[in-house]
């Protein structure tokens, strides 16, 4: 049922990451800087949030992958990230974009196509809303509003990440990744994960954690969910109520052991 | 002594707003966002933080309640404020405002007053020298610095009520709620809130939430200080230090039940 | 060993901390406000965040010490830190600046030099490589790489308190602190302090409590990064993991007593 394979991959990943400490550049929303910060810390990488026009050029340098997040988005923090992800595209810096709240705004929509139009993005995380609002006016033959079945999402996403020439992750009970060509599927994860402010903005961190030590964009993202999700599974042994869970989250990346991660990981592949 | 009817009122608002998960957005300081965020979401409601001019207006249309928080505030954050509170206005959707630090500084104080002018504002919550703080410089016959009582407090903020057209919640010790008509009093709540920061702001959002499901301002503001102050209370039996109390807060709003709260909201009227 | 004085009087700091309650003023990053706000609550001092240059002077004109830290910097927040560090120095109140991320960015190196050429800075504090970028290009014989030893760091930053006319912290297993004539090494502290984000930001702010009520910077500086350590190695007694270890470091800045730190202070002089 799962894949074996992608599940050792996981663990090797996770393993790379702990023992290389890579650096992680941020722009990202005042919500969950802390939060991301220091799910970064846990997961073995190292954060650093800079967001200044006048420096972000050289801080991504530095960087071995790039986090965009358009939560608490204003139009100045548009200009650093488009700043920060040509340096990016220009050294080879993977550059994973969280359209957070595109669909839901204006400002986030043009927002998201435009980092997505302007720069080379490795990968995009969202919700389903969030993902499919990124297609072209003309080019989906339905509005997002009327996929209702996972199915649906899939092929969605499928020819969406084939337009965008990118990888698509729509995380959700079961994440879907996919470059328009493989398709992985995510089945780790728990319900109260939905209850912690950013968790979806700590998988897009981890994604740019895994993407720093693994050059394949739908295996690291797979890989990275499957982690993430092994984490809110194995924190949600120890409590039942959100305050308690987000930090038995924080302490579940820390102590998740390699091995745990290849047994535990639920990646299918089509 | 309590008000029998105000408590059960209490449990059937979180009951409510469990079931309905209202869209509350915020505008809000940059130290509490990551924890108002996670207090509304163990609350039941659904919290947006987003603060562009260009996209408040939008996004507090989707919203059932509208937070303004002036904690680290700069003129840029008050000309949104107005914009997403004159949106709300005219959709008719609850504002209530929190007026952080109002009377320490003139941008405060001077800012908190011209949301108040400009806005119809629900409801205002804050400690006695913020609210006190927001009368006209003639209103009030004495200063604030001048009132000692609680007693004195209380015929200050009715008299306040009155001529700012709102409704005003003194919280302390005991929370003091009122429309200039009538007063309501909760006594729920723990020292150990006065050694978390943003309690205050997550009391605010906590009576966002009641207002998007209660349309009686001093009704939704005392009966969400009760749920708030209970939740405080249950904190406080696990633990004595504010790191793992600031943590339990959160588990309790998320796992008190509605029949907990009608026994324990202690709220009077007169 | 240690210096049994030195440990005395770090308990009677946190004392007279605990009973006046000072005000902190803080210009700090946006993804460590929360954590150092709570952590000064812990301390026993009352934190305030602003940032506006329409407020800042007003608010450092109330409170007892000023923290300022360019983590996340952008131009208009030094505008602030100047503004409010020239009242600062007007009225005899205490500075204490976080040159976090000097040395990796140009902005950052020059924004932390600009703020301690205009001002006059009672401690700096920072990692190694981070005070010793504050050096004039032409001052030091050996480049910050080139520095290999703990001794040699020590030198370096002896020459460089005289030449910057401050009080120097390096942080890291052992913490030094000089104002170019007295030295002082402060052993405490834990390794998992690394895996929480602003560990580093939250020992600044905790000095700047000290600030508030010890007037000799050097004693000040060692006894508040000994009290930080203790709460440290305190919280890793009940936990292994970073998540609940930040809790827990919470928690004892809250319960460590005065006898405690007098009794575990490890702050050796020469």
């Amino acid at each position: 049922m799962f894949d074996v394979h992608l599940a050792q991959k996981a663990g090797q990943n996770l393993n790379t990451l702990r023992q290389k400490k890579p650096l992680v550049h941020n722009i990202t929303n005042f919500v969950v800087m802390n939060y991301t910060a220091n799910a970064l810390l846990a997961c073995g990488a190292s954060p650093v949030m800079a967001h200044a026009p006048e420096e972000v050029e050289e801080m991504v340098s530095l960087a071995s992958a790039l986090v965009l997040n358009i939560g608490t988005l204003t139009p100045y923090w548009i200009d650093s990230m488009l700043k920060a992800g040509k340096k990016a595209n220009e050294l080879g810096i993977p550059i994973i974009l969280d359209p957070v709240g595109s669909g839901a705004t204006n400002l986030r929509t043009a927002s998201a196509k435009k980092l997505i139009e302007e720069l080379s993005i490795t990968v995009v995380r969202g919700n389903a809303s969030e993902v499919l609002s990124l297609a072209r006016q003309d080019s989906m033959t339905k509005g997002v509003d009327s996929i209702h079945s996972v199915e649906e999402a899939a092929e969605a996403a499928l020819i969406l990440a084939k337009e965008l020439n990118t990888t698509l992750a729509i995380t959700g009970p079961v994440d879907l990744v996919t470059d328009g060509q493989h398709i992985h599927r995510v089945s780790n994860g728990h319900q109260l994960m939905g209850y912690v402010t950013g968790t979806g903005c700590t998988a897009t961190v981890t994604i740019g954690a895994f993407l720093a030590v693994d050059s394949d964009p739908v295996q690291a993202t797979s890989t990275a969910l499957a982690y993430f999700g092994l984490a809110g599974e194995t924190a949600a042994k120890n409590t039942q109520a959100p305050g308690s869970f987000q930090i038995a989250l924080l302490d579940a990346l820390y102590t998740i052991k390699t091995r745990q991660l290849e047994e535990g990981a639920k990646i299918s592949s089509q």
